[in-house]
């Protein structure tokens, strides 16, 4: 089975524009993090201000969504709807899926998965729109879930 | 006290016929674990293209209806009538409890209990069907809970 | 970046020669488990009669062979000439790293890895035997470090 | 009492140093990460074909320097006249202790600590030379333990 991981230049360059994209919006301190398909981290930034828990919480979005095959806004809305699931996924996943958007599928070209982002700092729309703009800035597709 | 423990060839038999299930409709990618009494993992094969978490999820299934002593099903009403009991069971179980359709005990022609399986990647319904065929299609009982 | 991951089927086939290099050397109960690159388990089995620990043992040592990158046997050695190193890597990987032979990377036709196969049940130098076996009986490259 | 983070300008500029001294020595695909005094991690970057576990062992590299207000150098050291002691800070961190070179105090002007580098990829003495070069080559003061 064939598969395509993202690359460190690719990470880097998400990184650079999802905080572009929160600083030409005056967001609050962001952190932004990019995982593989293995969930191996591959990039990550912590603006000056960041609170404790944001790193665990973008991880938390991205590898809960690799985690589940499905961006984190699709488990938000199953967390709405089947609670008791989510919250056994939660301990099942040691904390490592939080379900609320934010944390997006990166898709290349052909619709193939490479890899996930999670951010965190501001209102959960704001961060998965942080992603979404730094994914597709970079020609990819983002996939955030419904 | 005598007990009988599902055997490698069927644990594998199970799998086979599960996973021929999914195949022949037409569901996504397919992780089955089968368990004897003791939660010992005797059979496991997941799909190309299974997410990260599938193989936790399928274990806790199976794992939590061995936990009980009931099918997950079983455990998915019990976590609607009373949620904060179940909420305790998964912590408990260290997530080794997953409280939806899919974790089906497998009990031999005597009704005696010999071990359980976990179906993970579709449709709660969608993956019980799966374990359910596969048991009865090796001559054994299945006892999804109800 | 390109990456390629052992698809089901081989990883079924590297499980059943593993096992038959087993019973044709009349070994105690064997477990065998097949990881991909990302550490998914793809394909795993345990005989009649494995000891409950076998699972976490065979998962170790292919684990952590995909965690740093070398055979088990390699990390064998690393334990016996840098003992602390290695047990802060245990602590680290919650386990999932045994430093004994048995842990054997696979690599395709290119020498590009693929993913690893970790085997429990008797003395390591046999266990990796069986691992050996199985992933170049399948035409693949096994590396079991050194 | 004041303190100084370090901010993130300067950790990534740490980052991008570190990798290209790796770069220049044609070392193994490497992994980087920089904390603040408080082991918030500010930024990171891992090279293509990194093994698992490298992010853990460059988190334990530095968040165990700051765990201990020593260079993780100074701890390798402590393993070896006391081993007991420092695996007993190993399970106490929970892992976020490895006793290897390449986990660099950051330090600045004024020799005011604020943060670390931690550095996984090659062998320990490669490691911490990447970790220093970069230090060092942003005008701050490298303490890596004696």
């Amino acid at each position: 089975m064939r598969a395509v991981l993202i690359d460190l230049a690719r990470a880097r360059a998400i990184v650079d524009r999802a905080l572009a994209h929160a600083r030409s919006n005056d967001f609050p301190p962001m952190t932004v993090a990019v995982f593989d398909t293995a969930a191996r981290l591959v990039a990550f930034a912590g603006e000056d201000g960041s609170s404790l828990l944001r790193e665990r919480i973008a991880r938390g979005k991205a590898h809960g969504a690799l985690n589940m095959g499905v961006g984190s806004r699709a488990l938000a809305a199953r967390a709405a709807s089947d609670p008791d699931f989510v919250n056994a996924l939660v301990a099942l996943a040691e904390g490592n899926l939080v379900p609320v958007p934010g944390g997006v599928l990166i898709r290349d070209e052909n619709g193939d998965l490479i890899g996930a982002v999670g951010v965190s700092g501001h209102l959960p729309d704001d961060d998965e729109a942080c992603a979404i703009h730094a994914i597709t800035g970079c020609g990819l597709r983002a996939d955030p879930g419904t």
